[in-house]
């Protein structure tokens, strides 16, 4: 947008027609954004960007990262070594004593837990590790204390960790949410640690998550009779790290070497100079038309739409703007699956 | 033996002193040996030789093959796919259930349940596998009922399966049978599941048996808080197969050729002409002060003992008979760390 535009200010101008002329929703006028930024400081959390130094460096390597992240607490906690714990909300007790255990001596050797504050394994791996500094990553907004039994914890979080959000300020959680909470979840760990999965459970796609992010996928086995072990289980089957303590994730983390610090990857736009004209909406239309959700090669989908590849590129910057296309690092493009919020 | 001295009667004559001169035992004298084959057959059981056609195939290819068993049933399950199942005498409940469960479906899938009689773990795998045919391996003689509490399960396996026995007929087993009889149980099959083993368990012995064999190590996972699964679990951090249940190990199976059929490796050693000389004393005692607990290559030890090697060979026969030193494939040979029964 810069590049096109040469200046902040008229980018910003021109996104709401870019936004619309590309078929997306009415974008939020600024001083309604000016507000939320302007409550979340109250609240005692704040609003930063990807471009920020404060901004996790973690997730500056995903692709795309999240553009903006609400936190409240120490983001300092950032900067240390992080190990993701997820697992059931219906743990059982020794699923609970295991989180416990493995997020305590993981705590006391340093390393950040981090976790969804759902019940059951996320609790108690929060719970563990308190007074090392936890990062809780919620599915709501930043001020969206969910679920209520976890009231207590949510402020000890505050007070002594991290919390995260990539949701708007009073956005009340759905369960269309929780793949972006958990994407943030794996994103700012090197591994993620699966306790107690059944088949079908939301850990097995934060484990596939984490895998597609680079990060170590580690499980804790358990008894072919114990339902809450299939996941875990199957994930042991697919390759995952077999670990049953601490020490067997510190040796496991210290085998595949520490990822969370490589740079990001360039962005894969670069618009020349006769991209800046007006561009025909029949264009725009046709560039929508040659996607689908099965990610494509940017020349590939320029030859399909019959225009030139610089020209489709900024007609890409304006579709993903609109929540229609999706970018991939490798030159790729999609088809959004849902229009983005 | 037969080169050396040209018939099996010369052989046969020269053993009882060539054993003495090398510094092994006396050995038992032939109506010794031919009152205990009447015993074995008035048993109802029979001995056979590693050069019998009866002789289960899976046993030959081992390094050196055990050369006699004793068999109290129906040869013809050697035949047939064997899997062996070991693991904890102390079982828990859901270890009992999943040996059940596994081997009453591998049986019924067709392949033959190998195991060891003991108490727990194995006596589920046998029992669940009765009408299939299933082989139970003894540490001691092949009358020698142990546990007294397996007797009925003893009988059923006569009847219905095989039972195995290296030992001699009489011989109740010692601790110091089992290693032995773990080697029968892992040799006879093309895999070996582990279900419940702790720590510094049997069972890993059997697996570390099973891997120098050649044979497929799997292992049925548990809670890192059951000790019953400490050794199971360590196993699949080492690289054993994690299996669920009859399915997964038959596709463990299917993945890893089946290496029951390959013919035995060639005996290693090669009397020439000159062998067949008078063997000085001190030529003998030279290979036996060169040798060491850690495998060396022939023509190595035959240098270090200043002696040719084709002499060197012949020595190692008369120390191997004596119970002195063992070889190995690949032209290895170390002492013997007890002297052999």
């Amino acid at each position: 947008m810069l590049s096109r535009f040469g200046n902040a200010r008229d980018a910003l101008a021109a996104l709401p027609s870019l936004s619309l002329r590309a078929g997306g929703k009415q974008l939020r006028p600024p001083d309604d954004v000016e507000d939320e930024i302007e409550q979340v400081r109250r609240y005692g959390a704040k609003i930063i960007c990807a471009c920020e130094a404060s901004f996790p460096s973690a997730l500056k390597q995903l692709s795309p990262p999240p553009p903006l992240l609400t936190i409240r607490g120490d983001p300092d906690h950032f900067r240390e070594r992080c190990v993701a714990i997820v697992g059931a909300r219906q743990a059982s007790a020794v699923g609970r004593k295991l989180a416990r255990d493995i997020a305590a001596d993981l705590s006391d050797a340093g390393f950040k837990i981090v976790s969804g504050l759902a019940r059951g394994i996320d609790g108690e791996a929060h719970a563990a590790s308190l007074d090392g500094g936890t990062i809780a990553v919620l599915g709501g907004g930043i001020d969206h204390i969910y679920p209520p039994q976890h009231q207590r914890l949510f402020a000890e979080i505050a007070a002594k960790g991290v919390l995260v959000s990539e949701s708007p300020f009073g956005h009340r959680a759905t369960a269309r949410d929780f793949p972006r909470r958990n994407r943030i979840i794996t994103g700012l760990a090197e591994g993620v640690i699966v306790i107690e999965a059944a088949e079908r459970s939301g850990s097995l796609i934060s484990a596939r998550t984490a895998l597609e992010q680079n990060r170590e996928v580690m499980a804790v086995p358990g008894s072919p009779l114990e339902p809450r072990s299939a996941g875990s289980n199957r994930l042991l089957r697919q390759g995952a790290t077999l670990i049953r303590n601490a020490e067997d994730v510190i040796e496991a983390l210290s085998i595949s070497p520490t990822r969370a610090l490589e740079a990001p990857s360039p962005p894969i736009f670069h618009a020349d100079d006769n991209a800046t004209d007006e561009i025909p909406k029949t264009q725009i239309q046709a560039v929508h038309a040659a996607l689908s959700p099965t990610p494509i090669l940017l020349d590939e989908l320029a030859r399909t739409a019959g225009i030139s590849l610089p020209r489709c590129a900024v007609i890409l910057v304006e579709l993903e703007l609109a929540g229609i296309a999706v970018t991939y690092p490798g030159g790729l493009a999609a088809l959004a699956l849902e229009p983005q919020p």
